[in-house]
């Protein structure tokens, strides 16, 4: 099972990761928690380049960059996993582009479908958890050290989380949305009662 | 006019690429030389991912950088300098993707050049020059040195080989085979004599 980590950033999702994490440890679920763009030696150099501000790039050159890592990540790390029956929680996936070069930067939504598609063989999540936060939250949240990515303005960022808000509309069964305002804890809670309802739905599938 | 250098590693194109560089600048014709991967921040960075043995990477990953370096180089470089009337001499390009990946490394032919459309806004070369050498040729001029790329097998740069020799037939009016085999003043001059031809053809069209 593929499950994806997904919101702006400062939405506080590294946190959610983290107590995701320790729960399934404890739990003795196997699984293994990946970052996109990165999981691989090709992942992190990639993410270097997409989020360190020593050069600005075009926007598709952008895309390209992600489908790279997003192609290596999942030939070599998701699907090995998920072939051996261990969950995958993955921080950012398709969304992630769809929302931020897509109704943030403006690339085209079925171009970054298909490109998707081609860079992940057709994979797609089990379940994503949208940790939704208005901007004005996010914003007194992020640290100062932004990277090139946070530091964009308060209406592309605003785009970004309309953006996730409508991916999550057309897809409910897939998509849940948290809100990320509540404490911490409300959060994991709700997130592991998701978890937990995927793992039932699962229950008895294969493991190698 | 966008000129591209082609042909397999050790087909001695950096010596022509140097030559015909030389020769313009004594005509005293503006042109701007690059190289694939490179030529941008981005692109010199995708080189020594691509280029360098620390680690290896999949056949789709490698695809995806090569078209983010090449979308980087399009905008920011090639339709620049073309728009201000300049000769763009660019050392590979699209059809070094079709020869390596697609002949050499099996990827899809039409995959390729749908993703080299989208990098590079449509643009094709207005002539290329194809540098044909055999493959046994090539191994012998081929320095101990190797990168990533010049590392692969016999059969691999025979692959490769035979497919610039396929994409040239199937072009023959934008695709010029030059024997790699001559002497180097002997391939110069030939190339020399294309170039010419193509600015001659080219004249009186608009600079800024």
């Amino acid at each position: 099972m593929l499950v994806t980590l997904e919101g702006i950033d400062g939405c506080g999702k590294s946190t959610q990761a983290e107590l995701l994490h320790d729960h399934l440890k404890v739990q003795g679920i196997p699984f293994v928690p990946v970052r996109e763009p990165g999981g691989t030696e090709l992942g992190e150099d990639t993410r270097k380049v997409l989020l360190h501000k020593r050069y600005s790039i075009s926007l598709q050159a952008e895309l390209f960059l992600y489908m790279a890592a997003r192609s290596e990540l999942t030939k070599t790390v998701i699907l090995p996993a998920l072939k051996c029956g261990k969950m995958v929680i993955c921080d950012r996936f398709t969304d992630s582009t769809l929302a931020y070069q897509g109704y943030g930067g403006g690339a085209d939504l079925s171009l970054i479908r298909y490109l998707s598609n081609l860079a992940t063989s057709g994979l797609r999540p089990h379940l994503t958890l949208l940790l939704d936060l208005p901007v004005e939250e996010a914003e007194i949240r992020r640290i100062s050290t932004a990277d090139r990515m946070e530091s964009k303005d308060y209406y592309y960022h605003k785009r970004v989380r309309d953006g996730y808000l409508e991916i999550a509309r057309r897809e409910p069964q897939r998509i849940k949305v948290i809100s990320a305002s509540s404490p911490a804890d409300i959060q994991a809670a709700e997130i592991w009662n998701y978890i937990n309802a995927l793992i039932k739905d699962n229950q008895g599938r294969g493991c190698c």
